[in-house]
Parts: structure tokens; sequence; C-alpha cells
């Protein structure tokens, strides 16, 4: 991130506009979740596909299955997450008691949208109030209105936004623009899949092992779905870019 | 924003004047606004136009009903914002539960201008206090007393003005400007509507399609109307700096 | 304002005196209140005239009424005020707040001048606690004691002072100046009422409308009168320095 | 103040010794008080009189009765004060309050010294915890003991020290010098009155009118009884360096 | 570790984000560790194997046992930790009490993932929240599902990650190399017990004796037991970089 | 005190250990004790003399009683202060309190030395904890054990330690030789306080009157004793160092 | 201590890392630490010596018995210590009120080691949490497991290391030398007294009096039994560097 002169003197401190009227912590946080893998999400008739980059230790021994970027929420109700993971922990927990707070009250799913203002208020206050820093994570939150899919997009400065299918996390711009490129008006499950792993398979600079996905399907009135290892194996056989016998060589 | 020699010993605090009386961070904070996207508020005999412009990303994958800037807060009682989307919700969220308080206190809607004053002490102490921020929004707060709309504007001060029809977000002064030299003594809820556009197109370089538009309409004893895209794209069709051809590209 | 070699060094905390003594945060607070327009209040054999100067828009968009500058406070109790509109609103709220306490408690209208004393202590916080500033307002509190009216003038610092007639705000010395040489022993109603409207023409380098005062009467044991737009422009027409044709071109 | 080289290390909170062991802060509370009037309480057999010297404001309008220096505590318990008038009246506060919870706990008048030595810790907590400043005050409390009266000093440090006669403010020194140079060992109450008139004059580089004065008795078992406008006029006339004519240009 | 121009400006709170989205303070956190002993976990079919090297006192006169390295949380929960001995108690205390209080609420041991997973929130707050620093402390958690042993890795920043054996503290990344290099796909105790022994003595530059060793062995349902000093020494004998002759010579 | 380069890196703040392990607050309150006057305690068979110097301001006017140098704390305790007299009194405020505390609890007085370092202990948080400084005071308390009289010595750090016999204040280490050289093995009440007289004559540069002396007795089983002006000055006259006729000129 | 290029940058808050991973506050107390006289602990059979320097001042009028350097915590256990006084018996008082706590709770002496570990998590906090500073304390905690004896050493980073015999203080590493190569595999109470003291000895460049000496011996079931000054003189009599005659001349 190219500096401008006189930046330092307001870029320390979440309370502190500049001159020119920005947060220079919550951009700075933004710069966080650029180093972090790629996540996409690609909503079709019917669900919604979560796929997202791990940064795989460069390990056989580690369990690729520990490093976690989509996470159930309650039932119809998932998201994917870009950018450091114990702060992506801290807001999936804020979700998933909100939900419960919900249910509990009102007998029903929270309505994703309401969930996903709720935590933008609570991004919001680590923008606003001293003694600390923004979260360093961007989440696609998906959930359904009656039956249709539907996701919306936070970031540290607990903006939301609507989208058919968006990416988050390292090369973001590029990958949506490919998204967008290639997205058909009709999607189902399968189509929804490849698209959102070729997108993955964008943003990354080198091929990749099948591990290295974070796979999981999200339907109505169910839990989030994460594919096991062999089935997100299976699925991507022959997809360029994606391959065992090159893994990748960036290290935790 | 010019800087004069020495600002910068006072402008990092809301806590500090400078020697000259000013609040450097509430003027960064309007300055903040200014980024965003134009908000216009037009009263008419019975009712309130609201027209914001909003900053869409440059992506068909986007849902342009998710980019909120017209906001209910109860019967009769309404809003438009400019300024940074999580900081609007906030305070959004504010005025509705104000409302709501008056509303099981007193069994009727709040008025608007007081609910504009409670909001206005409210952002007053996010220039009083520390280890905050003030607050980057300017809003209009549209209400009724006996059937005749006003029109309150909030800014980070804290200090509101009524008005008859008024412009907040970039390029407002521009946009005021434009609004007091063509408002006709009388105006229908079309008339309204069609200056309120014509105003939002002036504060915009460059044509926009119609969902760049957020429109609102406010009556007496009913919730705020936020019209669907058809219905904004019906009624503009035709007119000058709208079009769905040259889509603006200024990214999210 | 002049800046003394060394004088940075302890201008930026309510809770630092400079070498010689000097509270720097007061006295940038006063420098605020001379922006904001003058404001004046003159005593007569039986009430008070308060006359503001209202920094209106240069818009007829603009709803005068609604940039208030005189507030009542509880029968036989009013105020006018000079300085940032939003922290007015709250010393306001202040009194108002004191005066149902002391009506509760007591059954009777409060002394305007234990009000004041009060208002005082509450000022006086904000000049020796941290993470805060002072309040940028001064404010002239009217009342009566046995019928015979008072004013008691506060500042930043919390020093209350007690008047015949006084001015705040803009050019306040030079308006103060012009009060006591033209101040009868005797005064009428309406010749404090022409006084109060020539001392604030005096305050203002050029002419501005009717609209721009705003006017209010105190009397015992009533509320503050606000006078209407219209009934300002009857009384005021044909004084020197007011006249529609010139609107002063002073933006907000 | 002459500042010594690397002072301004030490200078800006209470809750830091210089090298040297100095407070800093404490001594710019005291050199607060210098900028403020003198004045002076002489005890005669059976009384005390307390004379304050008023920045009156350069303007007959100013109710001169209005800037308070001494105030009634209790029963036969009063006091002057020089220093930032908000600051004193907090104060004041402070000892009315701790004179009634005496009153309410043991059914008597608290005795002078106890009610100065808790003033004294009060004064001491802002000298020594952060985020706050010093009071800028001096304080000649008066009282009673078995009939005979008793003065005790309190400054911005909390310290306390006893006194037949002296005097705090501007030119401390020099009238303290006078008033011992001139006190006679026997006093009554007009011999009181004069020395101490005479006192705050030579504290004075101008002459000036009666109003000026602040004048105050207080005998044992009353209240503190302040001199009317007309009463100190009368007993002033004649006197050197007061009159009607030259009043002082030292404006508020 | 190289500084970069500028770093210093960014580098002393954990509440600041670097313009490149780095959290300094967490990264020296992790230099703190590296200072610390080796320690390694290897799962076997059955159990873990904890090793970790006591960076012993030069003195025969220090009680090699009262430097702990592993630690039983729970029946079948263990861990080993590298980092500053005190930090690494605070957080046992941490898993011990959540442990028990997953005991008494639901009547069964606390799955490790979950407990890792609470640790990992708990050392998220000292990387966002000011007026602290992160904990300088790596920790291999051990436990079991369904009998098949599992590991979580946590650092500093809270992330966790999944492993079947690895290395934290002095030369970790050599360490886990040997162990990805030298591990067998099959594993007994024995076998995992010796290939956890020669990883440390990997990362030890010279010979050290058999008591620098802590030793502990996980199995389900069972307390972590604490191999003896006699048990280590009489398995140890014989083994590459381990002797009683050559002690260390590197002083507490 | 002599600076030594980088010393203001390290000296502004309780909290803070410099490079060699020195608080410097602790060492500049040190210095402000050092600015006061002198003052003495000497046992003797059955109970302990008490002399301090008072810095008389130079005026006939001040009530030399009023300036407090030693506090009766219980029955058989008391002490002797040097330093800030605000600070003095918290800490002789905190002992009365103390000892209350144990009397209503044990029904006995408090032991001394109990006190002592429960008073230690209050003054060593002003050494840890932030937002505050130490206290300026050195203290010699006094009491008995079986009737044997002590003393135990207090500063700023909260370091106790006991005395025969000892000075604080000003000129501390050469009072405090003088008497190490003269006291005698057995000693009278009367041949205490003539030693303790000629040692704090030693630290005084110039003559002083009799009233410059605050002298008290404390005796097993009676409250602490202070002698009246006209007994100090009987017993002290034909001393050397001690007369009415050249007061000391050393202003408050 | 030598300071590195930077090393300020990062030296004067608890809650801060150096580039290296070092916490500078802590180095600072240890250094803090070794300005203050060595004591030493030797475990015997049957029970545990400990030997401590007094800083006597250089002054027969001290009381020597005043400067406590061991104390008794409970039945079986006690300490002795080194660094700064008032915080030690801080530390001492949090050792007693835990003791007394685990004997209420359980009705049994509290293991040595656990007092230690929660004594270790008390000192952590002070390196860990912002505000405060470490404490300068190194301290040998001694107690029994049935009736083996043990020591714990704690220094102001919290850490724990059992010692059979140890030093800390002043010239610890030469003295802990001198322990390591006189111990003797089997030890009587009088071999273990004899080898503290000359332990203690070789840490003093100069003869001290027997009086310098703070000795304490701790048996299992019973209290630390501190010894007589004349029955230190006894036992010290004939052993080298310790004399009447030559007092050390270190003052206070």
């Amino acid at each position: 991130m190219e500096m401008q002169p006189g930046q330092m003197a307001y870029d320390r401190a979440s309370t502190v506009f500049s001159p020119d009227g920005r947060l220079f912590q919550v951009e700075y946080a933004l710069q966080a979740i650029q180093m972090g893998g790629t996540a996409v999400a690609v909503t079709y008739t019917g669900g919604i596909v979560f796929v997202a980059f791990r940064n795989l230790p460069v390990s056989s021994l580690a369990e690729s299955g520990s490093i976690e970027k989509s996470f159930a929420i309650d039932t119809g109700l998932g998201c994917v997450t870009a950018g450091l993971i114990a702060d992506s922990r801290v807001l999936v927990e804020f979700l998933r008691l909100e939900a419960q707070r919900h249910r509990i009250t009102w007998g029903e799913s929270a309505p994703f949208s309401l969930l996903g203002h709720s935590l933008g208020g609570h991004l919001q206050q680590f923008t606003q109030f001293g003694g600390t820093r923004p979260f360093a994570v961007s989440l696609l939150l998906g959930g359904f209105t009656n039956g249709v899919p539907g996701l919306l997009e936070l970031d540290p400065s607990g903006a939301t936004i609507g989208w058919k299918a968006y990416a988050i996390g390292r090369n973001r711009r590029a990958v949506a623009d490919f998204l967008e490129e290639k997205i058909a008006a009709e999607r189902t499950e399968d189509s929804a899949f490849r698209l959102a792993v070729q997108a993955v398979a964008e943003g990354s600079p080198t091929p990749f092992p099948p591990e290295a996905l974070d796979v999981a399907i999200l339907e109505p009135d169910s839990e989030l779905r994460r594919l096991s290892a062999p089935e997100v194996a299976r699925r991507v056989s022959g997809m360029p870019f994606i391959g065992t016998g090159e893994r990748s060589k960036t290290g935790k």
C-alpha cells in the first residue's frame, strides 16, 4: 500500500479521521485480509456453494480439515470467511449466538440480512471506539428468503452489500471479475460448484492439491454441509490448476 | 482539504479545540461524507420524496437493493442518509429505538423534530467525549406536523436545521443550489420526484442506470415506501443522465 | 488569536494549566463562540427581550424557525445562546431538567440565579476533568426575583455574572458598548426590543432580512414567547440595517 | 514565571514530580490565582471582616452584586476566595455540604479547622490523581472557637495555615506585609474593616469605585452578613484610592 | 528479526495494524517463543507422546522436575508448551478451568478441539484490546476423538491448526521438517517416543543430559502420565545427542 | 539532583523502571521531602519526644500552632512528618482510620509496627500503579511494645525501618549523624528533649524562634501531648541557635 | 546494563514486546533486585536454613531486627526475599492470605508448590497488563512434601523453578556457584547454616557484623523461627568476613 505524506499522523487509531475523512486502521485491516486465501460463494437455484482456499502448511503432518473457512451458523444459515483465523472465529461465535437468540425469542431461524446487519453494527463499534482495532475479516453470509438464496458481504467497516455471487480475500477484484464474466443466469449445484472452484483457482498463482479447498453447500432447512476431503478430490479431479503432484509451497 | 500550518497539532481528537475554536475531527467527518453519494429530499403537499445515489459496485452480481440509503423509522417518519454505511445504520437504529420508546410512553408517533433533537444530542456526545470519533453521517429526517411535511438535517456536529428540500453528500452545495433554483412553490408527488431525481443527477458527473437510485416516498400515517427497482426504472425513463447503457464505473 | 511561543505545549487538554495559569482550551472555546451570531438580552420593567442573529443558510429552502437561539426553560425562565448549536441544546436540556427537579422538589419555579450556578458547576467540570472539552457556548439566562427581571451570563469556564443588558457571540464587546451607551434608565418592552435589535445590527457588518432575527419575550409567570416571523418583520420594518432585499451571503 | 531548562518535561500533569521534587501544575494554579483580585480577611474581637476586590466588567450594565467573593458556609462559618470563579463555587459547595453533614451528624456547627482540613484533603486529591488539574483557588476560611475568631488559609496544594489576618490573590505578599505592618493588637469591627479595605487598596494599582469591593462580616452564631453596595459606599467614603469618578478600566 | 523502515511506528500496541495489515506485537511474541526450548508431540495408535526440552539452569542444585513443559488438563486431555513459563501456566489454568466447566455442565470430558477453540478465542482478545500484550506461548493440545488421538496447535494470534505430529519453540521449522521426513505411517508408543526425542535433539545444537527432557504420555480415559527422570534416562540411553557427560551450558 | 543522560526517558511515571532498576518518581518525591523542615524523634525510657521545625511564614500574623508536624494517632501512638503538608495529612488520616479499625476489631491499640506495615503497603501502591504519584512524605511512627518505646520510619517507597532515634526532612543525614554521635545509652524525657531540639537546630543554617518548633511527647496509654508554645519557649530558653530576635527569613 | 540501539522504544511498558521478544520492564526489575542484598536458602535433612544480608543503615540507632528478609507464611511454610522491601511485603501478604485460604478450605497447610504457582500467576499479571510495573522481588519459598524440604524460586516474570539450595539478590550467580561447589550431599542443620552464611559472605565485598544477617530456620509442622541477634552472633563467631569491628559503610 502506497503511503501518502502525512498519512502516519492519522493511521494508528480507529477513532481518528484523516483530513480527507479516511479511517486508515480500517483500510489496513482490509490489507490484512488480502494476505489470506481467496474465498468464493455462488448462489444457485436452491442453494449456495462456498469454496475457500486454505493456506495449508507445507506438511503432510497437518490435518487439513482443521483449517475451517466455512462455518454453519444455524439451519439454512452459513458463511465463508477471509482474513485472520482467530478474528473469524470470534465473529462466527457472534453470529451463532445472535442466531440462537433469535430462534429462542421468535421460534424460527433468523433472516440472514437481519443477522448480517447485527454483525455489521458489531463490526462498526470497533471502528469508532478506542482501545481496540477493527476485525481483519471479510465474510460472506448466506441464507434464504422463502427458499431463494442470498449472500451478504461484510467487511471490517461493518458495511454490508448483497450479492448473487462474490469473492473475498486474496485477489478479490480479479476473482469477482472472473465470476461476473463466467456466471450463467441459471445455475445448478454442480455448475455453481465448478464456477466457484475455478474462481478460487483464478485467485491462485500456482496449482494446488484438492485438500487446499474448503467446500461447503448450504441448502434451506438444513445445516451447512462441509464436503469431506475425498468428496472434494473426486469432484475437482481433472479441473485445471488442481493436482496432487505440485503442492503449493507457501508455508504457514 | 487544504491544511493550515499547525493544524495537525489539534486535529486528532474530538475533545480538542484548535486555537481558532475549530473541532477538526468533526470537519474531517464531513469530508468523509462528501465522498459518499448525493442524497436529496423534497417535500410536497402531503408527502416527502427521498432520492439517493447508491455507489453501486461495478458488477451485475450485486443486489442493488441491499444498499439502503433511505430508512423507515416509524409511521410517518423516515430518513435518507449520506456517509459511512455502517455509521448510518447505527444512527437509524438509534432513531427507531427512540421512536418506539416515544410510542410506548405516549401512545403516538414521535414528532420528527423531537426525534431529530434527540439524535442531535447523541451525535454531540461524540464530539465532546474522548476515546471515540464523530459519526461520519449526514441525515435528512422527514416527518409531519398536522399533515404538513417537514425535514430536519443532522450533521456530525449534532446541529439541526429545518428545510423544505435539501441535499447531503457529494456536491451537496451545488445540488442544493439547483434545488433552490428549480423548486416550484407548489409541488405534487410527481414534480417533487422529478426535481429530486434531477438534483441527484446534477450531483453526478456521469450518467448512471436507474438501479443506482434509491427512491422512497413518505406519507403521513403510513410507513416509508421504498420504490421497487422496476418502478424507479419506469418513472425515470427518458430523464437525462440516466440510462442503462453507460453504467458508472465507480467501483465499490 | 495570536499564539505565544510555547503555547502549544499547554493547549490541548482542559486539565493542564499553562505556566502563567491559563486554561487554553477554555479560551479556544470562547474563540469558537465568537464565530457564531451575536445575541442580546435587555431587561425592562416587567420583562426581558432576547434577540439573536441566526446564521441563516443562504437558501430560501431553509426553515428559519428551525434555528433556535432562545429557549424556554420553565415558567418565567428562558435563555438565549451563542456558540455551537448542538452544545447549546445539551445545556438547555440540563437547565430544563434542573428546573423540573426544583419544581418537583419545592413546588415552585427555580430562582434563576440558583439555576445559573448549577449550570456553572456543570460547565466547570468540563474544564477540570480529562477526556472531554469545554462547552463552546455562552448563554444569557433570564428570570425574575419578585417580578424584577434579571440576567445571568455563563461562559465555558462556568463563571457567572449578572447584567441589566448584555451581548454574547460575535463582536460581543462592541455590541455591549453600544448597549451601555444607548440604554435608557427606564425601559418599556418596546424600547428594550428596539435597543436589542439595534445592538444585534451593530454586531453585523451587513444588512440582513427580518427572518435572520430570533426574538423572544420573557415575562413573569408565563413561558418564553418566541415571536413569529411575521410579527418580527412587522416590528422591525423601517429599522436600519434590516431589509429583505440584501440577504446576507454568509452560508451555513 | 521564569521557566527553567527542562521544566516543560514535568509540568503537564499533577501526577508527576520534577527532579527537584516540584509539582508544576500546582505552581501554575497559584499563578492563575495571582491573576484574580486581592482578597483580605482580618479578625477582630468578636468577628471577622472579609474584603475582596471584584474584577468588575467595565460596564454600568453589570450587576456588581452578582460577583461573589465571600460566601456564607453555615452559622458562624464563612470564607473569601481568590482565583477562578467557577472553581471557587465548587469548593464553596463542598464546604457547605461538609458543614451540613457535620451538623446533621453531631447537631452543631462544624469547627472551622475540621472543615478546613477536610477541604485540604479534597484539594490534595487533585494534586495526586491523574486526568484532572488542581483547583485554581486560594481561600480564607473563617470561624470561631469559643467565640474567638480564627482564619485558615487553603491553597491549591491542600496545605492549610492559620492566620490572624491575611491576604490572597493579586499582590498577596505586598498586601500581607501591609497588614502585618499596620495591624493593631486590639481590633474593633471598624478598625478591622478600615485595615482590610486599605490593604485591598494597596493591592490595586489604580483607584476603584466602592462597588468594586465585596465586603462581609462574620460573627459567631449568625450567618455571614454581606454588606449592601450603599452600606459599603457609605463606610468607605473618603478613603484614599476609592472613588466613583475614575472607574478602573480593567475589562472582564 | 530484520526491521523494515517505519516498522517502529506500528509495533508497540496489539491494537494497531501496520499499513500492510500486520500485528507486530503478535509477531514479536512469536519471536519470544523461539527463544524457549523445542517441544514436540507425536500421535500414535492409541496415544500421544509429548517431549520438551527444558532450559535447565547450569546447576546440580536445580530440581529438574520443577520445570514443567507438559501439563495434564483432564482425563484424556494434555498439552505441551513453548514460550514464557509464567504465560504458559496462565493458559494451562484457563484450559483446566474450561475442562472442568464442561465436565460439570455435560458430565463428560471436553472434546479437545472445543477446548482449543475456546483457548483460541481467549488468546485473540489479547491481540485486539488495548492495555495488554499477546501471550508469548505456543501450545500443542492433545486429546482423543473416539479413541483416535489428535493435536491442535495454538499460537499467540489465537489461530488453531490440527496436526498428526508437530513441533513448537526453538528451531520449530527444522524440527517439523525432520518429523515429516522420518515419521512412519503406523506408529507405536515406542516408535513415537523415539521419533519425538530425536526431533527434539535435532532442535538442539549440543548434546544434553536425559533430565533436560520433559516426557509425558497421554492415553484415552487416563490422566497425562509424566515420565520420571530415571524412566526417561533408561529409555533414551544410547540415543545420539543425549548424554550425561556434556551438560549444555546455557544458563537460566 | 544531578541528572544522568537518558534519565528523562524513565522519570515521569511511577510504573516505569529505568534500565538500572530505579523508580525515579520515588526518588523525586524524596527530593520534595528534603525541601521541608527537619523532624526528629528520640526514644527514652518510658516515652518518645518528637521535635519538628516548622517553615513558619515570615509574619507575626500567622498562627504557628496551625502548622502541625506531629500527630496523635491513638492511645500510645503518634507520629512526626516531613514533606508536603497535604500529603502528610492524608497519611495521618489513613493511620488514624487503621488504628480505629484495629481497636474496634480487637479491642486494643494497634501495635505500631503492624500499623506501620499497613501504611507501607498503602504507600507501595502509589509506586506501582499508574495515574498517580508517590506521596512526598517521610514519617516517624512511634508506639510501645510492653511499655518499651519504638520508632518506625516510612518513606515514599513504602519501605519501613526501625530506629531508637532518627531524623527526616532537610539535612536528614547530617542530623542523624549528630544524633548518633551525641545520644546517650540511657535517656530521660529531658535529655531526649534537649537532644532532639539540638539535632533540629543542627539541621537549620540560622537561628530560629521557639515557636518554629513543634514539640510533642508520647507516653504509653495516653494520647500524644503537643507542648504549648509557652512551654516550648520555656524549655528551650538558653539553648543555642534558638532566639526570638533573629527570625529566620524563609517565607512560606 | 548495556543498552542496545532502539531498546528505549520498547522498554517503558510491561505490555510491549521488543522486536526480539523481550519484556524490558521485567529485565529492569531484575536489575533492581541485583541492587539489594544477597539471600540464600539451603535445604537439609529435616529443614531449611534462610540467610539474608540486610543493607543495614550505617547507624547504631537502627533496630536491625526491623529489616526483615525472611518471613513466616504458615506452619511449615516460609520464604526469604531480595529486592524492594515494600514490594516484598506485598507479596508476603499475598502468600499468607493464599495459605490461610487453603487452610480454611481444605483444613491443611497449602503445598508449597501450589502456593508458589499461585504467586507466579499473580506476578505474571504485572507483566501483561498496563498501568502498572512488575514487582522488583525475587523470592525463595520453602516448604515440605512428606517431611522432605523443597525450595521454589520466583522472579518478576512469575516463572518458578525448584532448588535444593539457591541464591537471589546481589551477585546471585557467583553465590550460587559457590553453593554448588561447596554443598555436601548430606546436610545437617549446622552444616547448612554454615554453608548459607559463607555463601552470603561470598556475595559481600567487605566484612560485616553479625547483625547484618537475617537468619531463619524452617522445620515441618512449625512456624519459621527467626534467630535472635545474639543467637546469630554466637553461631557465626569465628567465621571469616564477619566481625563487629569493620561495619560496612553502605548507607541506607
